[in-house]
């Protein structure tokens, strides 16, 4: 076996039995919640005074390995058959969305040096919370809940775009109610989605809420039909495992007569 | 084929294959995408000030497409059966919700030019956002919602019911227990009924809570109940589907004896 | 037919095609609504001064009505097998939770005659509200929904035993991590069932929230947890609609071969 | 029968007929609920000041009774085959949950005898209220709701892990977007944690929320996909109830003409 194809073979999930390549799986998992952990703790400020420096170390460290991982697996792609051609596969790689996220992971790391000045950009720190998706790739029971959503892919679409609706006409609504009586709060449509997201969900802040009479009225309706919000797709994905969990089930029966499948 | 029947098919949802007809469709839908967003980006005080221009120009467009098309389709409509006579058929069509939509939809634009003073009568403007139904007509696959609802309409209603008798109930108690403590929050049952909204949709904004002992207890009672109110209906909207699903999928099967189908 | 035979008729919910009990059914209806929404309005302070004297005229009439309607039912009930019995079988109807909710709705009305002082008991007026019940004993679609609640009704006691549970170990575990810190607001393990309630139930008020690390941790967990105060009871009713959905369709299927009756 | 079996008969949940084995439990069940109570009601100042050395004497007979309990259950325990060795047997009962809460229950009480300060250690008290834990011992019913949760294990891990993984995301998303505007409310990752907790569950105490306009774009995204969260469980759990359902009832049925079984 070539080493080209035992380097694939450890970067992709362990096939059963192949220690080297679950070992290799269970420590790149490690390092990710690793690196979340030091994302949320470096977030402190009392840590970052404290842990700053070790924090940089073990940033620079991880992002070395996952550079190396990323490399690897653009190297050594052309084994499995999917990405065989040396270009246009590992280019199909490389847009795969798992080889994106691996690769916006590492990128905030290195475009400092290219020039880009992370101070202004802090918000690309945030990318490094995306190793955690990279979980996925090991986790392969993700499938029930998966078929659930593609099933019901065509309801689950349109309840959201009932969503939508709602939330732009309770948004007009209300602003047209409240403007007049709250111009700073209700100030426009946009800010007043502010308001109709925080009752549709049933979050509730505190913060925006009408006081007219008139306002109060739409605002009770609307909070009402904001329970079909959890109505309709929690009946939907319900049914949606109902039905995947009977399919996994049955089984083809015999007729007892003439031992043939029924159904 | 005449020219009037041509024109039909044209406001009419297309019939595949039917690129003119499908083109028009389109872009009605945009223009009304467009109109939604024309309303709320309107509100915001700045573009108002910057865009007004543009957005009034825009308006006046669209409400002179959005009339062209009503005028069309009452033109043309007696190609079909449904509204076959020049003038009860046409009645009917007009009569119909998304014919009233539709008019409803350019009505706020003519109204000044008789006489009608649109600035007292700002919230009229909020008729424009009806537009966005119409997409209803274009989108056929309300069906599966829809059969569900109408199933278990007689049980939907029922909940409705519960909730209106659980509102009643819970503002009365409230306001007897609360008016005492806060005569301007709980002034009266019908503002005690803002507080039962708040509470039975678990929305909570804060601006209005009980703060005797009687009252939180009554309140607390209110509140666990009020989880029913999730429930029931989610519960109900569940079971029509998995019943629907079920239902698309159960074909008749055949006995392998003698052919017949069973069941 | 006799007198009372038909004044049993009259009172109890109309036979198909008896115009005149259909007709005080519907009558008696009208009243109860009225008399709701007289509740609800006569609370309103300036509606209570205006229309003060009307409301209490309006209660006067109702309430003699609803009496004669009590009397009448109490006086002929014997004509039905259920209450044959001139002594027990009157004791048994009156008891029945319907005959308790016809005379709570009325005895407001009289107590001030023989001595007792609403005016220190003003909370006994809420009682009228109760007259929206009796409306239950016209609606007769309430089964399905009773039956699923009948056939699920042990695990729906579990859970709400389990949120009771959650309920009090919650309220102490924050009482012992935020009393400290806020010695007024979370001044006993009774004072905090009210954040507990809250939390649970996803209102959140905000008049009562944890500020210690260790309380917001807890909370956090508890809130989490009370997602499961909604799953639970949700997934329970869902579950029974189903069953209940499929039990009124599945007809006993024929053998096909003997043409008996299976299942 | 020798007294040893007789002692384990009757600390254990009672057989059917058994009398003094259910009086005993029933009394140990009042005890436990008496005991909740007297938490409860002691954590309040002016009953701790009136009934405090009445709740104190309570509280050393409770802890006297449930300590013989569990000296009884471990002396006895050998009588039972699964705990039949005298060492190994009693240790392997000590370590069951239930046998841990029970002294976990009376733990505290003796702490200040063995030099533990409990003044310093107050929180400990806290561990009285899991005495209520004990009646879980009595309660055969949990089996359906127990069952579901094994078969749908699965599932609600990994919507445990999903939840678990948008809580990370969205407080670091917010603490990106709100830091800036809001040092003191949104000043660290996990401080921002309690911000996604309380929306998510949709609990929303209103103490802190977004106020740039990044972050309530940001917070609309995420309270809508907080929805998911309930929704996900919910159908999850209705799905496995209606299976546990269909599951009991479902007996195989017997072929009419074999009388063999079918399916």
């Amino acid at each position: 076996m070539s080493m080209k194809r035992r380097v694939w073979d450890i970067v992709e999930v362990a096939k059963p039995g192949d220690v080297a390549s679950r070992t290799f799986d269970i420590a790149i998992l490690a390092l990710i919640f690793l690196n979340v952990i030091a994302v949320i703790i470096g977030s402190i400020h009392e840590v970052e005074q404290r842990l700053g420096g070790f924090l940089s170390v073990f940033e620079t460290v991880s992002v070395f390995v996952f550079t190396l991982e990323y490399l690897a697996r653009m190297w050594a792609c052309t084994m499995d058959d999917k990405y065989s051609n040396p270009f246009s596969g590992r280019l199909r790689l490389a847009l795969s969305p798992m080889a994106i996220v691996d690769l916006l992971a590492i990128l905030p790391f290195y475009l400092p040096f290219i020039g880009v000045d992370l101070r202004s950009l802090r918000v690309l720190r945030l990318l490094r919370i995306v190793r955690v998706a990279k979980v996925g790739r090991y986790y392969s029971s993700l499938t029930l809940i998966r078929k659930v959503f593609r099933a019901r892919k065509e309801e689950l679409i349109l309840t959201s775009a009932m969503m939508g609706l709602l939330l732009v006409v309770s948004s007009s609504l209300l602003y047209y109610c409240e403007n007049g009586a709250q111009p700073d709060t209700f100030s426009s449509i946009p800010a007043t989605m502010w308001w109709a997201v925080a009752t549709l969900t049933t979050v509730g802040y505190g913060d925006i809420y009408p006081v007219t009479l008139l306002g109060k009225l739409c605002a009770s309706v609307i909070a009402i039909l904001g329970i079909g919000m959890f109505a309709l797709p929690t009946g939907i994905i319900g049914a949606g495992f109902v039905e995947a969990v009977q399919k996994t089930k049955s089984e083809p029966a015999r007729c007892p007569h003439c031992g043939k499948l029924i159904e």
